[in-house]
């Protein structure tokens, strides 16, 4: 991007940091009205949605619509903290991290999910792959580019035994 | 995971909300110390860094390291708000919307990074691909899942005819 000075902070500007905060660029209107029977992970849902971005937002949105899926970070806003550091995922019987899963009840419950876009228009877009509660919070979108986002990988840990029992 | 009442709302409690506030996990320590420089997506970084997770949150790692990627989420401290919500990307002589494209200066500036796990002790994690600036604080750390977060798609937007240049 054109990046101009005063939109970048000096090195010694930088400060220790304790909290960030943002502010919610949108909402998604999902069929899931509430917790039950969500998709565990937008790659195993064909359910479709709308992303409203809110109106000030609105052109960030110029382009998007070149390409057929996002990145759409989201926050989990029915997890109550301190959330704890270890649990059991669903069909495992051992502690895990809380940073070795993809539950939402995590210390940051920062969402990630990869939709397909369907169509937009103006500040509405209509998205199929949705995983989220209806009325969740929208903190970001981001262009999915496999050439950037798709890695061949060697180990998926204690996911490797149980992610064909996950996904039938 | 095992989701005991105590950790969800009611969705009676639900509120509009206007903000939301992180607590950073982590720190990480990169061989980039100015933005000059820095890889432009963690897929073109064979930089190695390692990310300090807090004590606090260090029981959250546990069998993190059964995996060898993960998806780093974390926070672009040096960008001052409000941002551009169109700017020219490098190489493409038109403007983009902000979320059509992956720069850091975001309304929500949240970053994400794609990184292999090279070993861990404790608290500290040894990663290649690193593509942030030294001290960037991380969010959220999540396991990379090729089933769950590789995609064959269609469309690239813009990004398709720039995306060779961009690599090269």
């Amino acid at each position: 991007m054109e990046i101009t000075k005063k939109e970048i902070l000096s090195l010694k500007e930088r400060k220790p940091i304790n909290e960030v905060c943002f502010k919610p660029i949108g909402i998604i209107r999902s069929p899931f009205k509430t917790l039950k029977g969500i998709p565990i992970q937008s790659s195993m849902s064909e359910s479709e949605g709308t992303i409203e971005i809110f109106p000030e937002y609105q052109d960030g949105l110029r382009d998007l619509d070149g390409f057929s899926h996002i990145f759409c970070l989201y926050f989990f806003d029915m997890v109550k903290q301190p959330v704890p550091l270890q649990s059991k995922p669903f069909l495992v019987d051992e502690k895990k991290g809380v940073f070795a899963t993809r539950t939402p009840f995590r210390p940051n419950p920062i969402g990630i999910s990869i939709l397909q876009i369907l169509s937009q228009l103006d500040n509405i877009i209509h998205v199929r792959n949705v995983d989220m509660l209806d009325k969740t919070y929208i903190l970001d979108i981001k262009p999915y580019v496999p050439e950037f986002d798709c890695r061949s990988i060697e180990r998926i840990g204690w996911l490797q035994d149980n992610i064909r029992r996950k996904l039938s």
